[in-house]
This record gives C-alpha cells, sequence and structure tokens, in this order.
C-alpha cells in the first residue's frame, strides 16, 4: 500500500497561517524566540516519524489591507517573523533522521552565499535539508531590498532558472565526487586537479568562483516549489521534487496533480519525479465529539481581520473596502487572477465578504478537517485516493497541542492502516522520500552540471 | 585586578591559521562538518568560562600564490569554508553562558536579510551574540557574488558606515521598547503606534520597511571590527566594542590601542568603550619541557606552502616568484602596504622568503607563546601590562587538544592569580563583557536611531 508523507508546516512566528490561535491560553507559539521551543518541536515530529519540519518565510509585510501593516502588527500575522535557518542546527541536533525544509527567496538572496548556506546545512544535518524555492511578491519585501519595486512575475521566474543553474554548477559540478581525498599522511586534503571554478554568464548573472563547500550528503538539497500560476508549473515541473499545493477538495487538485506529473514526465524525469503534498488543518480528538470541542473552543480565537489581511495580500485586494454582501468580482478588483480564483471557483457567486469570512473558521481560509482518529484517516486517504497526492503539509493551530494530537492519535491509526511507515528508512533526506539514491537522479536538470 | 577576556578563534572549516594542523593523527578538525564537533567545542569553552567562540569567515579563495588556488585546495586552507551562521543554534542549545561571535562582509550580504538574520540569532542564544564587521579584501569573492571587482577601499568602508546606519535604523529604531504586548486576552500582540519602518536614502543604499524581527535582548548586536588601516581605525573607533589585534609584540600594539582609545573618546563614547583583544597560538604542557616536545611535534605537521599562500593572499604578493634569498621590499612588489608593512617592521632587512619562512613555526606567520601554565600566564599579563590589550582571542592549533590543553591547564592558572574570572557575569554578551546593559551606551552612534 502506498504510504503518505507528511510534513509539518510552520514558521519562526508567533501567528503562521490560521491566525489568532496564539491568543489561545495553551498555545505556546509566543516562545518562538527559545531554543527550547524548537527543539521541542522537532522532537515531538521525530517521535511521530514525520518526514520532516516545513519552516515558510516571507519578507516583507502584508499591507495591502487598509493599507496599513496596522493589523498584522497586532495580530502577529506574519509580523514579526525570523530567519528559519537559524533554529535547524539545534533541531538537527536533537534528532536523526527528521527532515528540514526552508523557504528562501531567489530574487533577494544572493546565489553564491545560498549555494554555501545549504551546503552548510546539509552537512551539519547530514543530508537533511530541503529548499522551498520562491521568487517573492511583496512590494514592501522589494523596498526593503533596495528596489523600487518586484521584478515582473515572469521575469522573476527567468531569473529565477538563472539562477538555479548557477547552484546546480555549484552544489553539483565545482567539485567532483572523488575531490575529496582526507589524507594526513601525504597532508593532501583535496585533489586539486577535480575542483573547479565555475562560470555563469546570463542575462541577469555573471558569476564565477569555486564552490566553497566540499561536497555535501545530497549535494543539492531536496527541491521544493508551490507557484500556482503556468509559468510557476512549468518550473516545478522541470526542477521541483517536492510540491505544495493547497486545494479546496481532493476532487479539484487531481487533475492539475496528474498534469503536473505529465509535465515533468515530458521534461524526461521520469514518472515518479514528484511528491505533492496538500496543506491541511486538522482537529482531532478521541472522539468526534471531543474534536468538535476542541474546534468550538479554538475557533473563539480566530482572528478574522488578520486572515483578511493575509488575504488581501495574498490577492492583492483590499477587502477593507467592501461591504459584506458586496460582491467581490474579478472585474471589481485588480486581483491576482489564480488566487482570487482558487476561492471564487469552489465558492457560491456572488463571492462576498460575508462568504470570505464565513470561510475562515480557524483564522484563515482552510477548511479543517476534524473528527476522531479514524474520521481523520477516512479523509487523509481520501485525499490521496481521489487527489493523486502524495501527502500532506499539516498547517498548526494552537501550538504545539496540534502536533501532539496529531502524532499521538492520527500516525497510530494512519500506521495501523499502512498508509504511513512504521518507522524511518535510512539514508538522506531524498532518499528516504524517493527510496533511491541521496543525489538527484540523472533525469533531473541538476545532473547535466556534473564533471 | 583587571580580568582579561578570552575567546576561541575558529573558522567553519578545516585548515584556519596555523596551516597544516589538520594533518596531525590526533587533530579532528576533518570532522568540522558534524554537529557534535560544534557542540564539543562548546562544551569545552563554557567550561573553561571562556567569554566566546568567535568564527571568522572569508568569500572567495587564496589564488594570489601561483596564481592558483590548487595550493590552498590541496591544504584545506580556508578552502572549503562553510557558512559560520549554520552551527551556532546547536552550541547554543548546550550552553548558557558563552558567547558567539560571527565574521559577515557588508560589501555582499543584503542589510536587510543580515539586519534579521542578526536579531533571530539574538534571540535564540539570549542575547550572546557578536558580528565582526568586514569589508572583504578578495577579488575573487567580488567576481563570485556578480561584480567586476571588489570597490576601492575607502569606498568600501564609506558603504559599510551607510550599511550601519541601515541596521542601527532597524535594530534601535523600528520597534519601541514597549511596542510588545503579549496580552492574549485583547489579542494584541504588539502596539502598531509603537513600531514602524524605517526609511534610508544615501549614496549607496535606498531601503525602506519594518524590522522583521520584536526586540532581541542586545538588540544590536556586540559589534567586532579588525581594520588595521586608517580608515579602518576610524570606523573601529566609531563603531567597534571588540577590537581585534594582531600584533607582533606587546610594545608594538601599546600606542595604537592607546590612540584607538582616544579617538573612541573623542568620537563621544567615553574612556572605556573597547575592548582589545590580541590574536595568540599557545602551546602549552604541565611543564615547559612538554610545552617543547609538543611545539617540536606540532610544528611536523606545519604546512609552510598553505601558510604562503594565505600570507600572499593577505598581501597581494605572489611570493613564489622570489628565491629564497632574493630581497622583497615594498618597491619590488605591489603590495597592500599595512600588510607588508606588519612583517618587515619587526623583521631583520631586507626581508626575504627564508626569513618569512623561518617565522612561519606551525604554519602561520604567528609565534607562539610555548610553556609551562605560569610561563604561559606570565606572557599573557605581559601582553595585558606592556600591551593595554584587554585580553586574547586563541588560534587554534591541534583541535580541540589545543583548546582543551589551555581550558585544562592555563584558565586555573590565570584565575588563581585573580587575571580571568572564576564564573560567569549574568546578562547578554555585552553586560558581561562591559558590566553595565545589554543595550548599546547611549554615546554610541546607534543610540541616535533610538525613537
Amino acid at each position: 500500500m502506498k504510504q503518505m508523507q507528511i510534513f509539518a508546516f510552520d514558521m519562526n512566528c508567533v501567528g503562521h497561517i490560521n491566525h489568532g490561535m496564539w491568543t489561545h491560553p495553551r498555545d505556546t507559539s509566543l516562545h518562538y524566540t527559545d531554543l527550547d521551543y524548537w527543539v521541542d518541536l522537532a522532537r515531538t515530529a521525530e517521535r511521530g516519524k514525520l518526514d520532516g519540519i516545513f519552516l515558510a518565510d516571507i519578507l516583507g509585510v502584508y499591507d495591502v489591507y487598509k493599507n496599513s501593516a496596522a493589523p498584522v502588527i497586532q495580530a502577529a500575522a506574519q509580523l514579526p517573523v525570523n530567519d528559519p535557518m537559524v533554529p535547524i542546527a539545534a533541531m538537527a541536533y536533537v534528532t536523526r533522521h527528521l527532515g528540514f525544509g526552508v523557504t528562501v527567496n531567489t530574487t533577494f538572496e544572493p546565489p553564491y552565499l545560498l549555494a554555501r548556506l545549504m551546503s552548510t546545512l546539509d552537512h551539519l544535518t547530514k543530508g537533511r535539508i530541503g529548499w522551498n524555492i520562491v521568487t517573492g511578491y511583496l512590494d514592501s519585501a522589494a523596498r526593503a531590498m533596495g528596489l523600487e519595486k518586484l521584478p515582473e512575475h515572469d521575469a522573476r521566474y527567468d531569473a529565477a532558472e538563472e539562477y538555479l543553474e548557477i547552484l546546480y554548477k555549484l552544489w553539483e559540478g565545482s567539485w567532483d565526487d572523488d575531490a575529496f581525498v582526507g589524507d594526513k599522511v601525504r597532508a593532501i586534503f583535496a585533489d586539486p586537479a577535480k575542483v573547479r571554478a565555475m562560470k555563469h554568464e546570463g542575462q541577469y548573472y555573471k558569476i564565477e568562483g569555486f564552490h566553497l563547500s566540499q561536497p555535501s550528503p545530497q549535494r543539492t538539497p531536496l527541491l521544493f516549489q508551490a507557484g500556482a500560476s503556468a509559468r510557476g508549473q512549468d518550473f516545478a515541473a522541470r526542477h521541483a521534487e517536492c510540491v505544495f499545493v493547497a486545494a479546496p477538495t481532493p476532487q479539484a487538485v487531481c487533475r492539475p496533480v496528474e498534469a503536473l506529473r505529465a509535465k515533468a514526465e515530458a521534461f524526461g524525469r521520469g514518472p515518479d519525479a514528484l511528491r505533492v503534498l496538500q496543506l491541511v488543518t486538522i482537529v482531532v480528538g478521541r472522539t468526534e465529539k471531543e474534536a468538535r470541542d476542541k474546534l468550538q473552543d479554538y475557533r473563539t480565537h480566530a482572528n478574522v481581520e488578520a486572515s483578511l489581511a493575509h488575504y488581501a495580500a495574498s490577492t492583492g485586494v483590499d477587502l477593507s473596502k467592501y461591504g459584506l454582501d458586496d460582491p467581490i468580482t474579478q472585474a471589481s478588483t485588480n486581483a491576482n487572477q489564480s488566487a482570487l480564483a482558487a476561492i471564487t471557483k469552489d465558492a457560491p457567486t456572488p463571492m462576498t465578504l460575508r462568504r470570505i469570512i464565513d470561510h475562515m473558521v480557524l483564522g484563515s481560509r482552510m477548511k479543517p478537517i476534524v473528527g476522531s482518529p479514524a474520521q481523520v484517516a477516512d479523509r487523509l486517504a481520501e485525499w490521496i485516493a481521489d487527489g493523486g497526492i502524495d501527502g500532506f503539509n499539516l498547517a498548526r493551530t494552537v501550538a504545539p497541542e496540534s502536533l501532539l494530537d496529531f502524532v499521538d492519535l492520527v500516525i497510530p491509526e494512519l500506521q495501523e492502516r499502512g498508509l504511513f511507515k512504521a518507522d524511518y528508512a535510512q539514508g538522506a533526506l531524498r532518499q528516504k522520500l524517493f527510496g533511491k539514491s541521496g543525489r538527484l537522479p540523472p533525469g533531473h536538470p541538476a545532473a547535466a552540471f556534473r564533471h
């Protein structure tokens, strides 16, 4: 039976996706500035045999709603947001198998520095690092990084293609597999004939240099991507190994996922090149009643305004300008088409603020899966079967309670049904997920840059 | 009696300063890619009550010597060099008081990203982070970062001044001290009236944005600097709190240090604004004979060629072009004047390759302090008294043996003499070193950017 992959989804901040949950008396996310908070999270995730912890990131602030950052500052909606890289070493130190995914933005992070950062993480975690490739979408981030505004969407992806080529040349091509010698007697650390400077001269970058890190277990970190646009899908099919989706139903995601897999195969990457992970919020109790009571308790803490501010930044539509029952249409906004389509598609028309708010049960646009362990397992199994996906990215609600509940109640149920592994596989993160090598397979574009 | 400050000096690499030591049978620095290596180092340093571990960094490679990177690749002379930030969380997790200094280059790292990175480190270490401000000197780094060549020396410092202003605005001015509320009942994380976007429009940078991190214990990390040029000295007197020096004798450092302190005072920073740390290599044994035997053993592993390659990159002089007894003069080179002066000043003239090599006892240009614990303590006390400095930065030889020896043999001797603290002081790193607050004092230029 096919086993699902499960990542805990988090962010180095107080309010991540389900806004307002930090105000629950049992929530501890105000302690995100303590190493113990992260270490405990990692230990819980590994106890549950989760494939990894995925840390999102954003540069810039959500200031579209009311044309102000005040709502998100008051609600801690992804502001403050600390650097996701920093806690990883401590989490890796107390675990052995757990993977770590982390978001880094190609528009803002210099590629030569990112190449070394990722190699260092891959070394120190013994091959347990993944990178979620994003290109950014907030003009506030562009201004903070010294640009007038963001480059256009497709130009960002063109630059990201070049960026990846640079990284592949550094990660896969600068040091040969047998460059490291480590011979103390002959005083030879590495063979200089097997280490070379890479050169890149493209439209966006002109770069020349040795990769500063010797080969790490995976070389190229496990590559994550979540692009929803046509250009983003193309990019994912070409480069990504794990793809995040956030569809309203299994039925809605099935065909796009099939198309993505077909595109990856058309790019020569074989039929098993992708792991597709659906974003889910789960509220589980020992019984259905316990779960429903928990949901009722949690939802009294949901922060709708923060959720609207977050949504407004994603779509580019200042939702504060609409009355509760005003129709919100594509025409009435200058909205990001794909973002707005994601919610209008499966919603009653006309879309209104009231209907959006009704949807925001726990302070996000996600409809939670609620029930007993068996009920939750049924729903997850449905997603896998009907959606044609591979696994899940678990959004937190009340932290760390929601992860503890999942690990203690849902994981055993999934294991019993054979839907989730009883123990970790050996090897690097890529090897654990795909069952082959810790290195990228020959069909991946990175392989072309091996010497 | 004045107590000295002591940092362990290290780098996320195999060969740091005393080149070739990794080839010693007992040296473990090939394990720099294991978290345990760093965790053990941190535990040893904290057991010895050291003030901190300082991690150097370099982007680019030492390719002046023989116009090639081959010698340093073969000898692991600061290539490979991994990211210094990554292991810090694991080291902080297993310690409570130990400080961490880390080098980051203002020419290459975007200021908005560095601001958040440092704040995150300051949060997760509970105020134990320091930053060594460097502006770079290798053209190979510039090319790797997409520039044709490095900006000129003084322009780099001008840009660094602006860079610091941006950071001060973010660290000290974007969030007020009482901005954080953390009230779960009223659902107020922070007061938006007390959080503001900074704006900067200068010659080198145009930046606008909220600091992404809420105030950390120190806000601005402890500031280290090591500039030897006139411009570098000026910069250090204005901004630095800890200054690294690498003088040949206490007598040689005394007057420059006095001048630096006077300059800091003239900038309104008071008479106690600086901690000056001399770079030292120490070989200690239980007896003088044991130390001398150890030195003899170590020096059979010294790698002179790697040391010459390192020195050639620092001075810009390809020393491979000189015969052993050819005179090396300022005129015969296009050398970096201050770097060459540092060695020619106290050396017999004419300087020759043979004399430089004679000087490189343990694979570096540093003359080691060798002796029994009492002899080493005498020498360190002399440095403090005659050099007018505050403490030391300990270069490693055979790792971790040289740090273990220092902690087990020299520290107790210094403590017995009242020259080193018996235990850590409370508070953040800055508070421990200066005995006042964890925040920068009012006379520091950063204070002007507080709201």
